[in-house]
């Protein structure tokens, strides 16, 4: 491979580019709570890379750990497509058993990236949500949801998740949401993260 | 945090124990093709690792390159998350934007490992397809199938995914299959890698 393909092919894909803030590694620390669980504060490290391989694609990493033991706790990796037309789908895998596909947009102006779940899948609750209204799909698929293999009724699924990443003086600012089949969608985790040099 | 906690938060954990073999660095060479596609051999690295997070999981990561030139093919990332009963569940994350959960089995007798795709969900053509035949579900809900906003009938999209991990003399083998709309399950990639010392 000549000098000028490696350099080529190591440059950031132009689709990629109004995301480039991103790519790094960013520490600090998060809140967790929701209507089921007690709340509680979480130390975090989150990593954006874009592999060389010519694609519009940034590699996302993300790992938690208990503040006063170091202790890991949840960690989530996925992929981040972003489209020149300012939408993004995001693909996650969960340590929970949790998969994840989001779509959403990012604007390049104010640094704010929104995202809302198209299809949650829990491999341990055997659940499968599908939110087909946020595609523009036929009328008669709206509201389409299958929710298998239940064993009982108070076991917690979750059905819907958003994600709103925002850059604000420098730090990576973001909130998650959750739904589940008890509770409409509202926070679960938010997190103020700096950048490391 | 006492020793004596740290040196059990960093434990292998009992589910995780008769998937130990699989923990490390693997690299080798994989061969590829399907019947839409011309065939292709790639260079390859996988990794397992179990976070000291006192739960029973595996992340997993792999990442592929040409042979010829070093550059980045694929990348894809996850979890496995194995059960004491011999079962096993997996959800992964694709470069190309594809979600996996799989489950499966293992055999701690022959270090054979089988996972059968229970939801493919693809960001970018939007399809989601349930296999729910496989998890023992009510009858009227065999082959319910949703494949949602397809643009034309010629969008290739995977449907099924199969993955079977093998180790034969230390090596760590492998074979991936694929089903889409166009072609049932046959195989699309296998690979053989070694351990890194």
């Amino acid at each position: 491979m000549d000098k000028e393909k490696k350099e080529e092919s190591s440059a950031i894909h132009p689709a990629v580019a109004p995301l480039s803030y991103l790519l790094g590694t960013w520490k600090g620390e998060g809140e967790g709570g929701y209507p089921t669980i007690n709340s509680f504060r979480y130390g975090e490290e989150l990593h954006f890379s874009h592999p060389a391989s010519g694609k519009p694609v940034i590699a996302y990493s993300h790992k938690t750990w208990k503040l006063d033991s170091d202790q890991p706790m949840h960690s989530e990796s996925g992929y981040w497509r972003p489209k020149p037309d300012g939408s993004l789908e995001v693909v996650i895998a969960q340590s929970t058993g949790l998969a994840e596909v989001l779509k959403g947009t990012y604007s390049a102006e104010d640094n704010v990236i929104k995202l809302h779940s198209q299809v949650v899948a829990n491999a341990s609750k055997i659940t499968i949500t599908m939110k087909p209204h946020s595609l523009g799909l036929r009328s008669d698929l709206h509201g389409m949801e299958a929710s298998i293999g239940l064993t009982h009724a108070l076991l917690l699924m979750v059905r819907e998740i958003s994600r709103v990443y925002e850059m604000v003086n420098g730090d990576l600012h973001y909130v998650v949401q959750m739904a589940t089949n008890l509770t409409t969608l509202q926070p679960h985790l938010k997190a103020v993260l700096k950048k490391l040099p």
